[in-house]
């Protein structure tokens, strides 16, 4: 399931295989995120094209709209969006607890209201698995909760708590599944660690988690407020505690220089909605040296880097711009017209950033596998 | 600069070439509107796909925005929007008379406000040249005005009076500035007949404006509020007062079905927003036998025929129907999919039903081109 090929020598960072039912996946690797069953103003030709061996898409959102009773009658998700990618899919929880204005937990069950019409629903660990069944996921996570930060102990404790009882609930269900039909195709399932900023709590749930024994494992509740240093702390702290053999996955991270903090500390696996909303709002990414290998960028996940920038297509001074959008695959636009198209609100504005910016991150974790191969990183 | 290569035997349409300095079109053809220098959602290399040949661009929208300053600056419409195909730009007088709040006309100037900030603009015969020649315009229009119908007679007069007066000085002028500077690129000039809904007025200007001997020749002025049966007799009536050896333009038609009535009267050129605005509330045209050789379609202009039908994919009875959204190049994806996309504000919801639209359009001009080939139309 998860051939590891290399580990550097310079760091903690590993090169590998991750074998889906879906084809395989080099990691480490990044997943553009098709929230509502499509990736923002992109085919899923186009993002292959870009470089996308793999995709993620929300159970939250796929559950409520179009919901199971669409997915029953289409198809799973991958015939539904005709992706022949392979797709991970989150849990749901994150989105329950953020997207929702009432929520209450009972047992093990999340009773929340849609934030589309309001209506009322359940989600349960089970629930999930079943959820992310009918969807067809590659690899589905296991419902946890994720507390933001700065929290009290207490909350990281009761989440950590509730996380591990309902990661053995979905295992044993899954397993349970899994034994009744036997001619299903494989579906990768991955636990999640929580703990919030305090090792200890990081410890115990990562010692709970992997006991499980998981396909994989997600380091959850970072990026979530804290600042880069705790989550680079935390990071450091937690992937070694995870086995080597397994894939590991730092959900929703992050900024460029995030993710190479990351693969330094063993982390094969990330996504995050930056590429895609950024590019919404006329925020490109750029390479200046393009050199990962160098320091120099801000650590606090800024703007500016030493080998990347991000430029802003909404600023005046783009008007008369002739730079090309990039030297690769928009080397044919210049920022002058992209600039135009963001000012006149045309749709081909959004599609252009957004096949920038994916290619910027298809592009980042192409050169961080380079530079992991040649000891670099 | 124009081949005819062949009138059918059943009516008056026929096949030809249109030669521009961007390559040569086949005709009867049908441009996709880039209004402000975009297709909306697609890109040039989609459209031509897409069996597109030629495109219109707006002269009222790219003077005001990005304005000729960016132009001069970065190059010109082809430069500017990275377009290999060849390019048509209207006069902007319609626009000017349609979206301008504030307008007067002074003897040969128009002064109007932007609808972009309420600046004022002058626009003129040779003004609206001199813009054409920076945008680079494989066909360019001279300024016309267009009244809407039903109109008064004297309303219709003035603006034929008008309108042959510019033609005269915009010819002149053109005529100028190939003297001047002869190693320019061919750009084709085309005249406009107006004359509203009076047959005796057809006449004149038709009279008036190809005894300036343009390089083809637009029929104006309808598809401005008049009824199909007045439209066709229009241009049943001013098609064959136009040469036979100079391409036919019918501005901003329309439906199908007036697209075949139109061809069937001789005319080789069209343009219209409706494969594009229709798509972007997701209105598609999809065809049901596909025979555009059979009658029985509403002549009202309405949203089904006998050959062809609408559909509205915003409709809840699209929730779960798997049938593709078309048989050709979107077969991949169901109607449902479609549906949700539209249902959840997808960006991709407007691109594919664009990409629909627009082959759609495509594939009737070309169907188009076979019947006259088969003296089947």
């Amino acid at each position: 399931m998860f051939d590891l090929l290399k580990n550097s020598k310079k760091s903690k960072a590993r090169l590998g295989i991750l074998h889906t039912a879906h084809g395989q996946v080099q990691t480490p690797f990044f997943m553009p995120i098709a929230t509502k069953a499509a990736i923002k103003s992109l085919e899923i030709s186009e993002v292959k094209e870009l470089g996308a061996e793999i995709i993620l898409s929300n159970t939250y959102h796929n559950y409520l709209r179009p919901g199971l009773d669409v997915f029953k009658k289409i198809g799973d998700l991958h015939q539904f969006m005709s992706c022949d990618l392979p797709i991970l899919t989150d849990s749901g929880g994150y989105q329950v607890f953020s997207l929702s204005k009432m929520r209450e937990i009972k047992g093990d069950d999340i009773t929340f209201t849609s934030y589309l019409d309001g209506a009322k629903h359940i989600l349960n660990p089970k629930k999930v698995i079943d959820i992310q069944v009918a969807l067809g996921s590659d690899i589905m996570m296991v419902l946890d909760e994720c507390v933001g930060l700065p929290a009290e102990r207490q909350a990281i404790v009761d989440a950590l708590v509730r996380t591990s009882r309902w990661a053995e609930q979905a295992k044993l269900y899954k397993s349970k599944l899994d034994k009744k039909n036997k001619k299903v195709k494989k579906q990768l399932v991955f636990g999640i660690v929580q703990g919030g900023d305090q090792k200890d709590l990081r410890q115990r749930s990562a010692g709970e988690i992997t006991a499980l024994d998981f396909d994989g494992y997600a380091i959850g509740g970072l990026a979530v407020g804290e600042s880069n240093k705790i989550m680079y702390d935390m990071v450091k702290f937690t992937a070694p505690l995870l086995p080597a053999d397994k894939p590991r996955y730092l959900m929703g991270v992050g900024y460029p220089e995030n993710i190479i903090e990351a693969v330094k500390c063993g982390v094969d696996m990330f996504d995050c909605v930056i590429p895609t909303r950024e590019a919404r709002h006329g925020k490109l990414y750029v390479w200046t040296t393009g050199d990962i290998t160098k320091k120099g960028f801000s650590a606090k996940g800024g703007p500016t880097s030493g080998w990347y920038k991000t430029i802003n297509l909404n600023n005046a001074k783009f008007t008369t711009d002739k730079t090309p959008i990039n030297n690769t695959n928009l080397k044919q636009y210049s920022r002058a017209y992209l600039h135009h198209l963001f000012k006149s609100g045309e749709p081909l504005a959004m599609k252009l950033a957004t096949i920038n910016n994916v290619h910027f991150y298809l592009e980042l974790m192409n050169k961080i596998r380079v530079a992991i191969k040649q000891n670099k990183l």
